[in-house]
């Protein structure tokens, strides 16, 4: 499965996630992470995530396709990895 | 086509980006938006979104799928926009 993942977290707790998320992920902008990645790993990376992050103020939100042909990706502006070409 | 819109924009130009980007799509967390656009719009949006960046420091990427029924949206936490049922 090809996800894409962006999350609005709080300062404090923005370094902690950042480092999951690239456990699991590419990291492709600030707050943006795209790969491929199995259902089992994805639900532990959320609990995990889960775990870092206040409900009531954070947010993550996840893209989930079933393959990554359906999505076309377009840049503009500065890239944050210059080798993105698995896409 | 449906999109998604993530950016990645200096503070001192935020502002200006945000709201063309809301003119064109909806925006459902800090740097993220997400919308149906027509290809002709999606152009002058991100002709009108160059003509704001500093490409050596901003990134804009968009993720376009011709049929949004090809991704899932999983939410974590807080959503910004309580009420977003088209997808």
């Amino acid at each position: 499965m090809y996800v894409i993942l962006v999350y609005d977290i709080e300062q404090k707790r923005v370094g902690k996630m950042l480092k999951l998320c690239r456990q699991y992920l590419n990291w492709i902008q600030n707050s943006v992470f795209e790969g491929d990645i199995t259902d089992a790993k994805l639900k532990e990376l959320l609990y995990k995530a889960n775990n870092i992050m206040d409900t009531g103020y954070d947010s993550i939100i996840v893209f989930k396709s079933r393959n990554e042909k359906w999505l076309d990706k377009q840049v503009i502006g500065k890239e944050k990895n210059s080798i993105d070409n698995f896409m």
